[in-house]
């Protein structure tokens, strides 16, 4: 199914990238990309996501660029670079959904930020022919300096129209999808607090609902604040999926969690009975 | 005792926005509030202070805080999240000092900033509400992105008036203080140098001044440089405190030494003889 | 023998200032340094190439900065701070090269930018007298704030002509050259990647080249993506130096590898037979 271009809502670059990588910040990858981009488009300000993401980890990549997005004016183009296959002959796109521009590998990771865009408003076009963009030597290994700065830069500055990027796609490449009550860690947060991918809404069917970890029955509750220290609890974490924290203390430390380990939604209600 | 409004130096947003907080970088916490920020404050540009406060330290916080606003031009707004009740019925303050804005939750952070800056040049005001800025769903766990950031972004875009937040307020929150010998351990930065919370000033009455810490008696030298490689010197940082540092090495590390330590200073001039 | 002044490419500051230290993330002292640069300069901008360098190492520090700064628009400001002797009486220089301008303490770190420069088109000068751009106290240990900054900023906003600061110089200190078939890993990445000093023109006169590292020779391939998962390789990085890389896995932590380890390149097509 292709998109409904009478109604989308066109990417109009107002010089916002966000940068969203796996590049860490202890080498100059990251600052070179804003060089490249600073020299074609003087006129771009750069937003850090994060860099952090752990190395390769598509998923978790989406999962945060998909909970970001919005919190950005209209307009801004969003620069996802976490590439496994990178110097590989894997592709490339761009999606142009309400107002705003998203490009990265094709690989999964703009799967999450597809289904959190407005159905019908969006457009995905493959990255066909980068050297427009990129005249000289493209090195092997660095695909973020040397393609994907200089094509973002041209795109905010004007110079490039999206649909004469390459053929139009149906969507982008998926990832598998998870069980409504049933998940598994995907990111472990500066405070420990472990991040699920079960979306919120499905606890609404459940009266008293509990998340189930290790064995062990964990209650949810509204906020950390108001859970004794020291205790386990599940909540709904202001990316509306599940997480499991320690009230002031740190669960992925004390738990000694793992990106990738499972858990599920239960309802105490009928569980003991 | 409240403010002498006469005197008062009122803030007059540069549109410049410094953030400190405990969100680390290794989500997009941190890159979402600046969209939040730019979504209605298109001028505004934000600066990192640090991210990287261990949780909670809300003390920590503000020692750095009241040691880098002077550095930053008249007119700026600095806006710190360190906040162990997020998601309960903490209040939130605005500080006016010295032409500039200081917004954070009132649990002791702006202490050290009140401190700091010029007597009778200050106001302090309660935010008492803020559904005006966030008239949408507020979330338990966020309240960066979903209050803090959007009402900066009103005050900075002069859509929002200091004393129109809420009742005005004698001053922030305290800590417990701590005597001018006696002091501890409130931060161990990037090269290990074991920062204290005891002031320079203390030295100044004494002789010959060294540091006591775990029985040990360490000389007060005047810089890094000088000392021999491998010995542990104390020294006055550039913040104005008493700092315990292995020259040409890693203190925090060779010493295993953890925030919280106790240490002191005294004069050998007088403990020989 | 000093720069011929008739081909000078000058610098013409574009506001632009780019930052390398080894001062972590972790407390505000870059931040401050923005600060500090932003008061006496508003429409200064900052980009952080890194500030992880770790402690002290010009060399790293100074390999960076030579692939960096060529991605930065001409009239850039580059300043890097990683100053083991801060306190003493080490120099400061500037070097201004193809239309940029490399702000330091003159300890070798400026060295490979220098050889990166196009020859004939550099200035350096000594750094004689700081008291006119930092007239209060200036403290021992923490010059990127109370020098460097306070001078780069009254660079760019044009108010310090690059002669003006001090005697010429024939070049920056130099660091121990290397052998070209003879190196040591001088960084480890985001990655894993040990990251080498030998120029990958090194490998031009080698039919079939590998790496020699602890005993073991590694092939040199073209790309990350063609090797089979948990293989080492050699590789050409995008710096222009060999590295030793896991397919799909992390070399560094592995291979426990350090910073200074040994390694070298050779011929299999001659050592076979």
């Amino acid at each position: 199914m292709q998109s409904q271009t009478t109604t989308l809502d066109p990417f109009r670059p107002n010089k916002l990238v966000t940068l969203l990588t796996d590049f860490g910040l202890s080498e100059p990858y990251v600052g070179i990309m804003k060089g490249v981009i600073l020299s074609r488009c003087p006129a771009a300000r750069c937003i850090d996501l994060t860099h952090d993401v752990p190395p390769y980890q598509t998923g978790l990549a989406g999962f945060w660029l998909a909970r970001s997005w919005r919190y950005f004016p209209s307009g801004t183009l969003h620069l996802a670079v976490v590439d496994p296959g990178v110097g590989t002959e894997r592709a490339m796109i761009v999606l142009e959904a309400d107002g705003n521009a998203f490009v990265a590998p094709d690989n999964g990771l703009l799967e999450p930020v597809f289904h959190s865009a407005t159905q019908a408003r969006w457009r995905v076009f493959h990255i066909d022919d980068v050297r427009h963009v990129a005249p000289a030597g493209i090195s092997n290994t660095f695909h973020g300096r040397d393609i994907f700065a200089p094509l973002v830069a041209e795109m905010i500055e004007g110079r490039i129209s999206i649909p004469a990027l390459g053929q139009p796609k149906p969507s982008p490449a998926a990832h598998p999808p998870s069980m409504p009550n049933e998940g598994c860690i995907i990111g472990i947060d500066h405070f420990g607090n472990l991040i699920s991918d079960i979306p919120a809404t499905s606890l609404e069917r459940l009266i008293e609902p509990v998340v189930l970890f290790r064995g062990q029955t964990i209650p949810v509750q509204q906020s950390y604040g108001y859970a004794p220290a020291g205790s386990l609890i599940g909540l709904v974490n202001s990316w509306g999926t599940v997480e499991i924290a320690l009230a002031q203390g740190n669960a992925g430390r004390t738990l000694q969690a793992k990106i990738g380990e499972s858990l599920a939604i239960a309802d105490s209600a009928s569980s003991t009975g």
